[in-house]
This record gives structure tokens, sequence and C-alpha cells, in this order.
């Protein structure tokens, strides 16, 4: 197998692992979602604190997130980019979730996510997370309505 | 050599390129700050818009964020973590500066940064960036106050 057929297969991996936790989060799921986070992933979210340790902790972010909204969960993830290697791979992304909050709201909102991936035990694992929206200088406040 | 010995050359190598551009930016040289960036970097910054693309913009941004600057730029990376493969490779850390505007406030910042390099030619190139602070759910704010 020459190298350029060994990341084609990588890539091809870890594009499946996106889709499946794309399905998992439409689902609800927040265990299958997070099937491939490694047991000490660090997660830059897009809120405080500043980063979360370890998968437990991802794991009840995502929980509190998923049970947030009420009725299905309209999620997507655009111009899926993925750069693989050998046994470390790395994927940014636009994602956007449009669904309805338990309080009535509706979240129309895009964001920036990137997943860098490490193969451990033959496994591809996300390591580490970074989700975010940018700021709006003057005012300081998040942009939560940028639509890319 | 052994996969072990040449991952941590590569390590070695992303550590020193942070070295650089960590002195390069403290120096206000936009230039040498992005010498490791690839020409067609995609770039998810801290503030406004979503996504900068390419190695122009995103040197644009960063000329403009370093004249905001009066006196000594004071800049920190901390927590370094690096993943080194053959050719695909990632950090984070936690980034800090300390500085003086030029319409005279202090800005005493820490924010998250990933990066994901790809050894292209022989050279380590950055061809993703993830600069970004969190939000504060209840007022949308940027959460520009945080330490870790």
């Amino acid at each position: 197998m020459t190298t350029a057929q060994r990341d084609a297969i990588g890539e091809h991996e870890i594009r499946a692992l996106i889709q499946d936790k794309a399905k998992a989060i439409r689902a609800r799921d927040a265990a299958a979602a997070l099937a491939s986070y490694a047991p000490d992933v660090l997660s830059f979210d897009l809120i405080e604190p500043l980063q979360y340790i370890g998968a437990a902790s991802v794991r009840e972010r995502l929980n509190q997130w998923l049970s947030s909204f009420e009725g299905p969960i309209g999620f997507e993830v655009r111009d899926l980019s993925v750069t693989a290697g050998q046994d470390v791979a790395f994927t940014h992304s636009l994602n956007h979730v449009d669904a309805k909050t338990r309080d009535g709201r509706r979240i129309d909102m895009w964001w920036r996510a990137t997943e860098c991936y490490h193969k451990l035990n033959g496994r591809w694992q996300v390591t580490h997370a970074h989700s975010s929206v940018p700021f709006e200088m003057e005012s300081g406040q998040a942009s939560l309505a940028l639509k890319p």
C-alpha cells in the first residue's frame, strides 16, 4: 500500500466517524456521539470554561446541550476537510444546529469545529476538539448569527 | 529510525516552530510569525468573520492585531501539547497576551489555540489554525477575562 492509498483510507475512516457522530447527535445519543473520543480528550468548547478535560466532562456537557432542546435536532456538518496521515489526523468544518430549546427559543447557529485524531491501538480516537464562534470586537458579543 | 524516534523529532521540530512564532509576535514581525503557514491555510480566528482563507488574509489580520498595540507585547504559550506523526501533526495550548493598545487600554487576555500541520516538501506547514475564547451563555458575551 502506498502512502497516498493509506491516507485515502484514513480520510475515509474519519469521514465515516464524523457521519456517525452527526447521526448520533440528531438521535440525542451522547455516548454514541463520543464513541471515538479518547478518555483523556481535551476539548475547547463553545461555552465556558476555557477547557473541558476528559471524556466524562465532555459527555456531561454534550448531554446538557442535547437535553436543552425539544423536538427534532437539525444538525449539519459543512465544508468538511480531512487531513489524515499514518496515525495522526485532523478535520475542520462549519457546523450548524437548527432546533428549538425547552424554553421555546429557536437556535439557528453556525460554529467552527476542529477535531484532532490519534490512532491508538488501531483505532482513530479524538484526543483534542475545538468548537467556537468568533466575537465582534466593538461589543465583545459572541457572533451567534453568522452564516457561511 | 523507529516510529517513536521519528515522532519525537517531529514534536521537537514543531515546538521549535512555535517558539519562533512566539518570538516573532513579541517582535511585531508578522511575516516571521507566519513563516510556517501554508499559502492555502484556513484559519478560524478570535474575531469575525467565521473564517480567514489563505495566508494573505491571515497576515493582514495579524498585522492589524500587532499594530493595535503600543509598546512591548507580552505573549506566552502555556500548556502546549504536540502530537506529531510522520507527516501530520497538531498542537493545542492556552495563549496569553498582555499589552497596551494605542488607545490606552490594557489587554490581558487568554485564549485557546489549536494548530494543525501537514509536512509538505519536507517542511512542516500550518494548513489549519483555530483560536477562540468561549462565551458566557446567559449574556452571549465573549469570555475575555478567563484565566487558566
